[in-house]
């Protein structure tokens, strides 16, 4: 059966997001320096790059698709036409709506009856893949809280946020066990086997 | 000049003790759990081990030193006749007390002018080896504001604690650089910069 896995940007006081998070400002303030990382040396981290954007198929929360105020059936994402999934998408939702088919292979399905139905129509899309939980971190913690992620990948900015939205408040029974460690200037990249 | 340095061990939540500290209990809920690396696997860690005890000379908050409710003459410490140090030891305190000199090297003492002025004597000590900040987390907080120290060596513990002492609640302006990480199923080792 394939793995379940989730990749996060966190700040070093353990944030995903700064403060004062709007629709213009998704990340919150000070939120866009936790993805240097990814703009400013993608060469030196192709390995975790490629990582993000391994699995077979993908699962995401509302507000990853959507943010907040952006729920009509007009909506195709943040992606632009061919998003960089290229695979199936799980989106969690309270409304329904129809599949969406985008251009390079991404299909964005939304799922009204949660988070283990998504998991278990996601398994059957990837085949022998990994699914992925995409983000945001409500559906990560949720996914974590469940006992349903076997990776956790943390890819630590050496920001300090001091406010914002943390990734593992709430989070308990959580026991994981370090297997790779690695980084630049900009992050540092620790990957986690969840323990049952 | 010596370099200023500083080893803490955190949870992956950023907490560098539990809920619930007393004298009993003075990592609190869950807190010795940080420190199963140390213990359990010292031979997996040398580095990280010898780097925390290479200083030339040490400063100390007061309640490591003493803890809460052991303000008194006749308190010598946690660490036995031969603390681990051999060196130095400068104690941030608001009551004056003559030096206590232990075995082995270690000798405590009692700074009341500030932490700049411990520094200070520190440096002088030191001579051409480092200072380091032994802890606890409030007076790490002290120094990486004020922006006294070089090089912070973190210790991710991968657990998640949930409530307790956050290392990094309050520090602002921080600028970090990753420079090496390394680490064991217990611990991932990360060693920052401190850009000025």
């Amino acid at each position: 059966m394939s793995r379940v896995t989730c990749d996060l940007t966190i700040s070093l006081d353990g944030f995903v997001a700064g403060p004062n998070q709007s629709l213009a400002d998704p990340l919150g303030e000070g939120g866009e320096l936790l993805h240097r990382w990814q703009f400013e040396e993608p060469e030196s981290n192709t390995d975790a790059l490629k990582g993000i954007l391994a699995a077979g198929a993908y699962i995401m929360g509302r507000n990853m698709f959507a943010g907040p105020g952006r729920w009509d059936e007009d909506w195709r994402g943040w992606w632009g036409e061919e998003p960089p999934y290229h695979a199936p998408v799980f989106v969690l939702t309270h409304h329904p709506r129809k599949p969406l088919e985008m251009q390079g292979g991404t299909t964005f399905n939304f799922v009204t009856d949660g988070i283990e139905s998504a998991l278990t129509q996601a398994r059957a899309a990837a085949g022998n893949k990994d699914v992925a939980i995409a983000g945001g971190a409500q559906a990560a913690r949720q996914y974590l809280s469940a006992g349903l992620i076997d990776e956790l990948r943390l890819h630590i900015a050496p920001i300090v946020l001091g406010a914002g939205e943390r990734l593992l408040e709430g989070v308990t029974n959580l026991n994981l066990e370090p297997t790779e460690v690695s980084g630049t200037r900009l992050v540092t990249h620790v990957r986690y086997r969840v323990i049952r």
